[in-house]
């Protein structure tokens, strides 16, 4: 999932969408800090959001993220650039065929990956062969099933199940936040833990309601309308209320509910 | 729902064992403490679950526990009594009918009572006349829609649906936690802020796995198996399907999620 925060009209609208842009980075990201002088790879970088944020709050650890697309990977690039950020390098690579000898990272992480990944227990096999004995990897993804909200709405509860049966269809899971603790166990993993990060947005957090439920969540439902209907998995009136029905959990009397996963374990 | 925790076969199980239910009332109670000499109502203290670890935190607190239950408070006081908690006194009483006087209680808890009521909005209204200006109200429920799970299962989630339409047949609503924000601002209480609690069950956590998954929300599903069948909402292999669905969530690699809502307002 790629988040897209709302940017601010006013000086303290503003500081105060940043603020909570800064709430959701804190819940996802704020406990993981890697010491000086280790090496960490991030697995799947994309277009950096995660890495500015990642190596950000390591500055004296060292990253190498790796991407398959090498046009991701450019923009990941400026976006590190433009951040200040010069405690990462990239590289094209695809997780299931890396090029570092075993045992050459003291850390992996991997963020909003593995639901797109027809086989994710492959790939965090992949991850612990370049990981050093002792080193740790951590795990976050969403899980579209952990979305609700109020009021409720059967159309926009159908509308969400297309986009988990698109991503199906692609080969990935939008579940699979729930199972990161068998997958990593399965994986050889050892002292798996997961914690859950629950996303709760009513009116008392304007920011979050637009920024997430209807910017980030909201949005990317929307992103699958036209494959959606175009398929029959939904006709087109039923889509749109659907549509309508999750910006109406937005509203002042309306509430959101969403829970990212994050998963440690050891080599 | 009335959380009902294992006991333990041997010494050091049921330490643990204790100490895991422990955690589910910290989560749910832990920052609830009145002030020394504050008068607190209980409204709807059913059997006293709940009875026993608000008064035994705030034991310099006064409670009166009310239920429309004469049963239901001869079990609680004697719950009470069990416990040498001696802050509490019941009364037979009707939320929506208090026999008190305007704005008698510097502070009102509620927990696990407005899911079951035909119209928590009256109810919060009724509790509303009888609390000071200033004094805070907190409210505590569940909701089952917040209930998702590894292996994902369709008939486990329809074993949970019938619960939620059987809830709804007899005027309840089981996806309130989710709506106590709007429910409490448009009752007229200000500051409204609701925290989810949400319990993540996995194999690293086995008493959560056997207290809750099992014990407390699969038996509570498990509970309603008669009426469901009985009603043509499953048919009773699917049913049967759904309960094993949901057991085999709370095996070695099977997750199991649900939240809690807990708001807090002032009159």
């Amino acid at each position: 999932m790629r988040m897209e925060y709302v940017h601010g009209y006013s000086a303290e609208e503003g500081t105060r969408l940043t603020d909570q842009a800064a709430t959701l980075t804190e819940l996802l990201h704020a406990d993981t800090r890697y010491p000086p002088g280790s090496q960490v790879l991030e697995a799947g970088c994309g277009i950096g959001a995660q890495t500015v944020i990642l190596a950000g709050n390591s500055p004296r650890a060292t990253f190498t993220s790796v991407d398959v697309s090498a046009e991701s990977l450019a923009e990941a690039e400026r976006q590190v650039l433009e951040a200040g950020i010069t405690n990462v390098s990239f590289r094209q690579a695809d997780i299931f065929d890396l090029p570092y000898v075993s045992a050459h990272f003291d850390h992996v992480f991997v963020c909003f990956v593995l639901e797109h990944l027809p086989n994710p227990a492959g790939a965090l096999a992949a991850l612990m062969r370049v990981l050093k004995p002792g080193g740790s990897i951590t795990v976050i993804e969403g899980d579209h099933g952990s979305a609700y909200f109020h009021p409720d709405s059967e159309h926009a509860r159908r509308a969400i199940q297309c986009l988990v049966d698109l991503q199906r269809q692609a080969g990935g899971d939008s579940l699979i936040g729930r199972r990161l603790y068998p997958l990593l166990v399965q994986a050889g993993y050892r002292d798996v833990t997961v914690s859950p990060r629950m996303v709760y947005a009513d009116a008392t957090r304007p920011a979050l309601v637009d920024g997430f439920t209807r910017k980030t969540f909201t949005a990317m439902v929307e992103g699958v309308g036209e494959r959606a209907v175009g398929q029959g998995l939904m006709d087109e009136a039923s889509w749109a209320a659907g549509i309508r029905d999750l910006h109406r959990a937005a509203e002042d009397d309306g509430t959101f509910c969403y829970t990212f996963f994050k998963a440690v374990g050891l080599r």
